[in-house]
């Protein structure tokens, strides 16, 4: 039913009855673009609301308003999984944002790291990527893409109860496997020069740490990250 | 030991002494670009023979010459799996290719379907980015980029032995499992407007297909590509 129909994240309450203003850019691109008038339907999301089925009340290029009418999906969460991860080339950034969002993750965290060669990263157009991605593949939930955040600092308030799987590349060679326990996890992406050997003994001595291997090749930043979520998913998020 | 040195694939044989001629692109990048000069070390393969090191005996801007002194890594095959794909927007099937090459398969096969956009594609242009996502990650082979050849044609020569997975948006919510046996196969990735009715029902005809599910959301050809090698290389491949 959700077929075909355009869908768009709002940062708006949803529910039944009730009225949305589209921001300009949605306006433009429902009205100007796609050509859509008033009483053509549309799906909203807001990220808590779950899904809905909204009508165009309003439809000008400049400003659109949508009235909800039917939930369509329910709110649902990807598992806890993180993704940490120091920030590469931009294509390739973006691109591990989007590919995450797909895959499910809860939230995506760039760190600064030894090697890591950005500075600083450009916050909000990572989380506009990762919005659009949920746009794109019908998930109910965006994942938060938070600031740049040293890696040290990161380690030192390292919760508990989270496993963090490191795909080291001292582990060519070993099986690939999700070796932790159910449960909140995330996986640590270094930067292509690798991490340095202070920041790999740091990471050595972290008591919730699961090396995992990803074949024997060696695996861009990007590629590890998709092979790595993929694999926690079929284990133990919601792949299984 | 082989790390930092910079590594080409050449077309020519490579054995203890040989003197390689290396294209003149390829002369360009090591004098022009990297600045190396007749003494400096680097690694060749030729996806048969091997990862050799090689001493720069002739190094003009125009043309080099390498001479093979040592193997640094034998010749090793990736798994036989086969990744059948419809091509997309250009930048995305550049990038299933070099995944593909990095994560490990035998051979990429671009199918034409009745709702792929293109109607080509240019080989040539997605061998070479094979040959150098092969550089990139170390591998010693190149798959095969084969031209674009219809579905049903490829189907109706597929070969007894080789299970075919069909990541079937009909599976979504089902076990993210690779079910077939170990052995000979393939993963099928359809075009982004999904399989034709009469497409979908001779692939739920073939007698060796394996539906796989990717889990619950709605995967972009690419990144569907790259889970699902992922998932079978853990289970069946050379990563486990």
């Amino acid at each position: 039913m959700s077929e075909g129909k355009i869908r768009l994240y709002v940062d708006q309450p949803l529910g039944a009855g009730q009225a949305v203003r589209l921001s300009s850019d949605q306006a433009h691109y429902l009205v100007g673009v796609m050509r859509l008038a008033a009483g053509a339907v549309i799906l909203l999301f807001n990220g808590r609301d779950g899904e809905w089925r909204a009508t165009l009340a309003e439809a000008g290029k400049r400003g659109a308003i949508a009235v909800c009418e039917v939930e369509t999906n329910p709110q649902t969460l990807p598992p806890d999984l993180w993704l940490v991860f120091a920030p590469i080339k931009k294509a390739r950034t973006d691109f591990i944002v989007e590919k995450a969002v797909e895959l499910g993750v809860r939230r995506i965290l760039p760190v600064q790291t030894r090697h890591t060669n950005s500075e600083r990263i450009r916050q909000d157009r990572l989380q506009a990527h990762a919005v659009e991605a949920a746009e794109q593949c019908r998930a109910t939930f965006v994942p938060e893409v938070a600031d740049l955040v040293p890696l040290d600092r990161l380690l030192r308030q390292w919760p508990e109860d989270r496993c963090l799987y490191w795909c080291d590349e001292a582990a060519i060679g070993q099986p690939a496997e999700i070796t932790g326990p159910a449960g909140p996890a995330a996986i640590l992406i270094g930067p292509e020069g690798g991490f340095s050997a202070d920041e790999a003994a740091k990471l050595r001595g972290m008591p919730n740490l699961a090396p995992l291997s990803l074949g024997p090749r060696i695996l861009r930043a990007d590629t590890a990250a998709l092979a790595a979520i993929t694999l926690w998913q079929a284990r133990h998020g919601d792949w299984r």
